[in-house]
Order: structure tokens, then C-alpha cells, then sequence
């Protein structure tokens, strides 16, 4: 009989977003994406969506360059946090327990296999409104804003790496996400993985590194869309934030993986090029700019 | 340290629901719902939404009367429907194994405490869509209708019993369903729940029964709605299907519960009195009309 | 043959709404309604719609009690301005020229028999937004303003008035507006119109008034909706503004009255009795209150 | 004082489509895009959406080729219809009068400066449905389809020409037709052209013909869209119909031009290469692709 799949990881807490304009991205956050400031600390702000049952969703703090400083999953359980933290004390990926962060208690630290870093913790504060912003209806965390887009929560990261195949391997190994689509180049190798550990079909996605090529744009723009991804069938519009950081705005709609045991839709390089799900061609941009930006490059 | 919580149901898989005008709720479900008939056997049709990825969410059974033949649940394994089965075994709610039915394998069976007939299975059928039918996406399972309403997929039952206590107590301790709203008098009656196992906010809903109040109505209309619930803050309407069983087609907007430590909310009878989130009433047919009707009185 | 339509009036220009708390009613259309201020004068401000091309379409005023101050309709021609004013002269409804107001030259006043005063005008200002309001697009008068509701532009007024077949006739004849749907009871009575000068199916509506049951609210509520009307066809929210008015969030779709010789639809009692489209009941408190607040009755 | 504007043309009637693939044509209009056939004669059949309010829409007539056969347009009154035609007779555009075609009365003929023929009529006949298409509200004229797209009514057509500041011209001088929006090319050529009798932002377009690229494309596919037309914001999709005809699937939002002066908004070569509301450049296909296909040059 199959061994049986693990459960530990709940979802994705937050991320924490480096900027090198640190008051121009806060505003962005605030007022166009809708998003409410609920702390603050050292060099970083804490934001959160007006659905976000913890404190913050997206900590964003002052750096010299844009990228991505962390993300930070939830467990299902304080055993979970256990598990998770043997199974990869030891495997060369862990770097070790902290005491936490604003708003949540200790934590496990490790890097993927391309060496981004990665929290998991289970206590957590549940954010509580201010007067100003306590909602209507008792089940929703916080008053809907009517502010800019009104983003409602965290729904996923996007990430580059060299090898795709390791990082699938190292997700479901040791963390027990489940592929729930992927890219396969003619040759066999993987050049993108969507990976989920909840019922929407990905929490976060890894595509292949154009490293060498990466560019930047000058301003907030528009990069791409709205449009419908072919893969995970979800609405999406890609901008960038004044720090350079892309944001996805995105509509699942009512799109679920509710199956235990999804198999993974594998894409090919003949499919791919077919564009996304209405013909448009996925822009040229989304492979090779990614922040941190490369040194040496032309950067905003 | 808190136990940890169970997570051995992985969705609700289908209901089987009962009609006295058999030919009539069919042709209901094709041409109004926009479902896809994938089986027949003995006296009933397979219905299913265009995304289930199962071979049907919807058995339709001829029968004397309206009502909920059973609903079944797909495990997240083959050990978790063990497990579940073996927790079951002796408490006096288990009915035994069966060989399953057209699409699913083995089966244990079981009632709650208000008699209510369930099935828990982990072997399924994959839907396979005939030619007429494949989808231009490969990530999902039957080209969408363009028929009718469209159902997307079945997404909860809602049952009615006498002592939702116990029923709410049963799905916690014997199939580890998660609570995430409830109705409490101001005698501390309970008098409605929700509950869930996957991060929709519910799988079913329980309310008391008035079943002394029971009418029927004929034919089918629009009962209420459209409106948004305060309780889940879902968008909902009710028809009646012609065999007289109550659907209710819902939209559950982005909304998702991913915290695995939901903190139940509970809504008191003053709560209640308020009406639906926009203050629309709940309509009184709501809490006096269910399927199969009682003997004796006025029926459609 | 038949005489040809009148095509003077172009469409509703704004309205005047009275309102006895200023400050917080002039707060609801900005922060709750999404207007903008564009102007202020005396005991009034004038307020906009993203969308609408003169400079406002709302004229807030403080006054002893809610109500409204007039309606205003723009001509299409100079030519035509002259025409219907011709036409009023000396029918005992006209009141006389004035020399306009913010935003509008020269305007021709009168009232209709239940004693409603109206303005007609031609000159208007356009709209300039300022640098922190200009579109990204062109032809587009404001940026949208992602705050609150973002009321796009003034649609229709509503109003009651003691003789519908009286105001019916004296629109179509002094005015021609086209008569798209009525209620007529089944004594023969009208009880409500609907009348149009332009591609929308109502640029205002009438329905018969019941002043003896008029009573008012406290606060800012939810009347009732959101729902489908069954007359026009119309998705509808009432909200009542802090000063006491009635104000109808309201979403055509996509319907438009294009025929020139529209065929006016009659409801009739048992029809109105139906409710609207869906099945829901009109409202009571949509036919017993009103504004200004009649003196004697209770008072919010 | 500035001459009146005129005000004969009420709205679009009907087109008729030429179509080289008749019965596959014809599915595609009923089955994909709901249409409903509400006539036959000769080698055409009448369609119309739900929602128009005459008998058909849409005349599709077996031909060697596709293209448009004609564009008609119903006028305000019959005055209004011998009006149009007087100032036409010897206009050299004119072609005469004919006894009119199934549902619709006498008809006056004509040729825009590119050779377009154009039909004008007033008598028309109000579709009356069949008892299986009766709509559940009597102020509408069938009941929703349920099928495919459900196209609404037919909104405009957009037509290429060789000589836009004629055509435009001959459209405002003869017919009384509202610019609203124009692509003027640095050297002060007019590219674009969009034309209304409405409160539509458009009832026709026309852009500048670059025949010697036309091209055609195999099978029915989307073209381009969803997106959003900067000129006139209307929500769009491309698709080619089996006879090669572009139709394009329409959202206008609530947008309408209620001032019966609108100022024409002016696109420059500039502003156009920027592409559409969200950046996506038009499609090239849109310039070179057009209806009937150019003998000599290659074909589906």
C-alpha cells in the first residue's frame, strides 16, 4: 500500500518583500493595493489584507535592492512545526530555530535547494480590528476598505530557480506540497512547478532562472494582462511596485484541487507555446526580469 | 500539548437524492443546472458539474418521495478510510462495508445520530471525458457546458436534525470535521453548524428540524434570493427541483478558511433576528419545508 | 400620420438634494458614494460621478429638513431650450427664466402639477479635472476613484407624487419624455411611471404617493435589495444618506431602450403583487417614505 | 446660433453577412453564440439576440465569399425616414427605394463614399415570441437562451475604408451621425473613425484600409482579447465566425455619451502605439485581415 501523503503544512503565512523604496512601496501597498499597515518594526512595516485571519500577510522592509526576503508557511499543528523541523534538521537545508517575529512565536529556518529562505511556525496572533476597522459581520477579520483594488489576502509566491527538479523534489520530500502542474521541456527537464499544500491549486510557483537576461523597467507598469493563465486557469494582472518587486493581482475564481491524490498536468514546450488559455503569449519579460535585480546589469 | 486535529476526509464526494418524478428532476439537472449525465444503473442516473474531476457528484434516484438518499465522503487514503472505519466500528452508528458503486470502491457506512445514511471511500473513477466533450484545456476534466446555469461542482448538503449537539459532536470525534460557524440560542441550545474538512468554509450544514411545520409547494420557484449569507457570507439561491428537493446554487467568492485552528464563530438568536448580511430575512420555508416530507401532511 | 416625437431634452444634468445634516451627508457621497467635490457655493456643495462629463450632477444644500431641491434637465440644442420654455409659457406651470448657477448658463424654471420644481438649461461647464484627478485615458473626465463605491454618474431621481396620469401627460406633452413602463391598478388608476429622454430605459421615475404612512428611519440603513427589479429590469440597493434622503445604488446591465416608438409595458395589480423580479416583495417602507418628512409624523 | 443637430437615425437595424460555409455559419451564430433564427427566405436566415426588440438582427445570406451585405439602420419616424432620403436623392450616393425585406417596411438605399451599401427604414416588426420562448417578464422580448454566449442584441460593426475623412463626413452630413472618437496620423490623415445615432458610444466604426495585406486565417480562433479598447473602454474578443467574418463579442459597461455635444476625442499616432487600455498593442491581423477576402491573395 502507497505511504500515506503528509499533512503538515496549513498555508502560506506571509512573505517578506525588500525595497529599496521603502515609502513609496508602503504607500503603493496602501493605497492602491488596499492593504492595511498593522505594525511596525526596525526597518520593516507590516501589512495585511482585509481577509487575512493573522496579524500581516506581507512584511516589507528597507533593503538596497528589491526581492524577496522570506516566505513563511503555517503547520497544521505544533507537532507538525516538530516534524517538519526534524525531518530537515540535519538534510544540509536547515539553518535553525528563532524565537519568532512580530506576530508569530518560534520558528524553523531553512533554504531551498536554490537558496531562498524559508520560515514555518504554528503560534500566531489572530489579528484583532481596531474600533475604525471592525467589520460588519462577526465572521470576517477586519471592515472591507473601499481602497484602491481592496486585495483580500496572500494568495501565493512566484519564484525563479536553476533546477526546477530539485526544488520539486525538496518541496515534497521534506514538506509535503503536492505538484499540481508542471512544465516539461522536450529534453525531459522541468522548467516550472506549481505546488499546493491547501485546496487552492498552488501556493507557490518556481519557474526556470533566465538570470542572464534579466532587465529592469523604470515606474510602475502594467507588464501583462488581465488575461487567463492556462495553467491554473487563473485571472491575472502582473504590475510592478515602486521597489521594483512584480505584483500579481489574481482571481482563482472558484477553481479548487480537492482531490488527495491530483495528478499532476504536465505541460510541454509544444503546449506552451501555444500562449496562455485565450492565445496571448506569455510576455517575454516574465522570464527574464526578477528581482534581486543581477549586479551589473542595468537596473531603474 | 493539544492533540493533533484528524484530516482523514479529503472532500464530499456526492449525494444521492431521492424524487418521485424521476424523469422531470433529470432533465432539471441537464438542461437547468447545465449537468452532464455520465452513468446509469438500476433506478438512477450519475449526474456531474463540468469541473468534478470524479465520475459524478449527483445520484439521482427514483423513489416514493423526495429526499437525501446519502451523501458520501472520499478519504485522503487508503489508511485514513481504514482508520475511519475502524473508529466507527462498535459505536453503534456503523452500518458496515459494502463493495461500493458505479465509480467508487469499497465503502463503509455509517448514520449519524439523526439517522442520516453516509459512505466514506478512497477508490474513485477519474472522469473521462468522451471526444464531445474534452475540454481545450488539459487541466480540466469536460469542456464547459455553455447550458443552463453551468454547475461548476457540488460544494455542501444541508441537513436538517433534531439534536444538532450530537451531530455536531459526531462529525468532530468520528470523522475529525473542523466547526467553523454555529447558531447558539440564548438558552444554549444548539441550533445550526457548519462544518468543514477541506478550506472551503463548509462541506454541510446542519439546522434544527420543525418538522411539525412542514409544507410543500408546488412545483418549482424560487424560494429566496439572490442574497449573501451572513453565516459563511455566501451568495445563495434557492429553487425547488421538480421532485421537490431544495437546491441551492451558491457562489462562495474568493472566500476560503485556511487557519487550522478556526476559532468556531457562534450566533446568537438577537444575531439571528437581523436577517441575512444584508438584512433580508431568512425566508420562513427555510425552517419548514425539508425532503422527504412527513407523512400526513399537505403535500405538492 | 402620426406627429413626430419631441427630442429636446438630452438627459438628466443633477439634482438637488436637501439635507437638514450637511456635513455628514456631504461626508457619504464622498467617502461612502465615491463622489468628488467640485465646487461649493452658499449653503451648497456640488458633488460628481467619476464618469460624468459636466462639472457635477449632484447639488448638495443644508436645509431644515431632507427633500429635493429640483431636478435639472440639459437640452440638446440652444434651440431647443427655447422650444420647451416656448411651450411652458403661460401654462400655469412655468415659473420664469434665471441666469443659471454653478456650472450652467441660463435656465428656464418650472414646476409639474404635484409642485415639483425643474430646471432646464443648455450652456454647461465641462468638466477640467486637476492634475491629481486627470485620467490615464482620454476620453475619460476623471480618474477613477477606488474609494468607496465609485458612484459612476447621476442615473435617474425617483419621486411620488399624488397624480401619475396628471404628471404622466404633462412630461410626454411640455417635455416629451417617452413613457416605457406604468403600473395602472384595476380601477384604471395610474400608480407609477417610468420616463425616458434617452437610450436608458428611466432617466426618472414616479410612483404614487402614500404621505399619510410617512415615517422615517434613524441612521444610515439597508432598505432593501440587493435585488432585480421586475419593472426595468434594474439590480438595486436603497441606502438611506444621513440627512434622511433615499439614495439608489442601481446597475442597468447592458439593457437599453432603443426603439423610438417603444411600446409602453402596463403592469397591473395582480402583476405588482408578485414582487419583483425574483419573487421578492416591494419594500413597505419604498411607498410610505419619503422626503422632505411630512410635519406632524414622527421624525428620525 | 449653431445649426441643430439632426436626429433621424434611432439605432442599427440589422447587417447581413455573407458566408461562403452557409450551415456551419449559421450553427456558429445559434449554438456558440445563442443566437435565435426568427426567419427564413431565399438564401438567408434571420437571427436575433434575446434582447432585440425586432425581428432579427442579423441577416446571414449564402455568398461566394463573406463579407458585409449590408448595414441598415432604423430611423426615429417616418417623417425622419423621407427626410434621410430627400437629402440623399441626387446626392450621388443614392440608390432608391425598395419594397423592404422580411420584417421591415419600405426601405431607402444607398452607398456610403466607399461603396458600403446601407439600407434606411422605419416600419419594422416587434418580434413576437413562440409560447417556448416566451420570457418570464413581460418587459422583455424573449426568454434568455441559456445557450453559448446568449448574445444580447446586436451592438455595431466595424467596417475598413479607404477614405475615412469622407466616410465620415458623408455620415455626419447625410445622416446625422455623432463623432465620437478619432485616430488622426501625424500628417493630419483621419485613421479611425467612430460614429453614433445613440447614447452608445458607437453605433459604427470605420479604419483605414490596408488591403494589399490582406490575408486569411484557417478554422474559427480567437483572435485577440479579452481586454479593453483604450478608444471608447469597450471590454472586447475577436473570433472568426466559420465563413471568415470577424465578430467581435462586446461588453460596453455602463458607459454611455449622454451630451448631445460631445467633443471628439482625438487619438495620435503616438497615443495609438501605445496599444490598448492595459498596453496589449491591437493586433495585426485587426489592420490586414478583413471581409470579403481580396481575389488574388490567398484564402482560408
Amino acid at each position: 500500500m502507497q505511504s500515506e501523503p503528509i499533512h503538515d503544512i496549513a498555508h502560506l503565512g506571509h512573505v517578506e518583500m525588500l525595497t529599496p523604496k521603502f515609502e513609496e512601496s508602503r504607500r503603493f501597498f496602501i493605497d492602491v493595493m488596499g492593504m492595511t499597515q498593522s505594525g511596525e518594526k526596525g526597518d520593516s512595516v507590516y501589512l495585511r489584507g482585509w481577509d487575512d485571519y493573522e496579524r500581516y500577510s506581507l512584511k516589507l522592509t528597507a533593503a538596497k535592492t528589491s526581492g524577496l526576503g522570506h516566505a513563511a508557511f503555517r503547520t497544521r499543528s505544533p507537532q507538525a512545526l516538530e516534524r517538519r523541523a526534524a525531518a530537515l534538521t540535519g538534510s544540509g537545508f536547515d539553518v535553525g530555530w528563532t524565537n519568532g517575529d512580530l506576530g508569530h512565536g518560534k520558528t524553523f529556518v531553512f533554504k531551498d535547494p536554490d537558496g531562498h529562505r524559508f520560515e514555518i511556525y504554528y503560534e500566531t496572533e489572530w489579528y484583532e480590528a481596531p474600533p475604525e476597522l471592525k467589520p460588519a459581520l462577526k465572521n470576517q477579520a477586519q471592515a472591507y476598505p473601499a481602497r484602491g483594488i481592496n486585495a483580500r489576502r496572500i494568495d501565493h509566491f512566484n519564484g525563479l530557480a536553476v533546477d526546477i527538479k530539485a526544488n520539486r523534489e525538496f518541496f515534497q520530500n521534506y514538506l509535503g506540497f503536492m505538484l499540481t502542474e508542471q512544465i516539461v521541456l522536450d529534453d525531459g527537464t522541468e522548467a516550472g512547478m506549481w505546488m499546493t499544500a491547501t485546496n487552492k491549486s498552488y501556493d507557490f510557483a518556481y519557474t526556470r532562472d533566465h538570470a542572464a537576461d534579466v532587465f529592469l523597467e523604470n515606474g510602475v507598469y502594467i507588464e501583462t494582462g488581465p488575461h487567463k493563465h492556462a495553467i491554473q486557469q487563473t485571472f491575472f494582472l502582473y504590475v510592478y511596485e515602486p521597489g521594483g518587486n512584480r505584483v500579481e493581482v489574481s482571481c482563482a475564481g472558484a477553481r479548487l484541487v480537492l482531490a488527495p491524490d491530483w495528478k499532476p498536468i504536465t505541460w510541454s514546450e509544444a503546449e506552451r507555446k501555444k500562449g496562455q488559455a485565450w492565445g496571448l503569449q506569455t510576455i517575454r519579460s516574465f522570464h527574464t526580469k526578477g528581482t534581486p535585480p543581477v549586479p551589473g546589469l542595468p537596473e531603474s
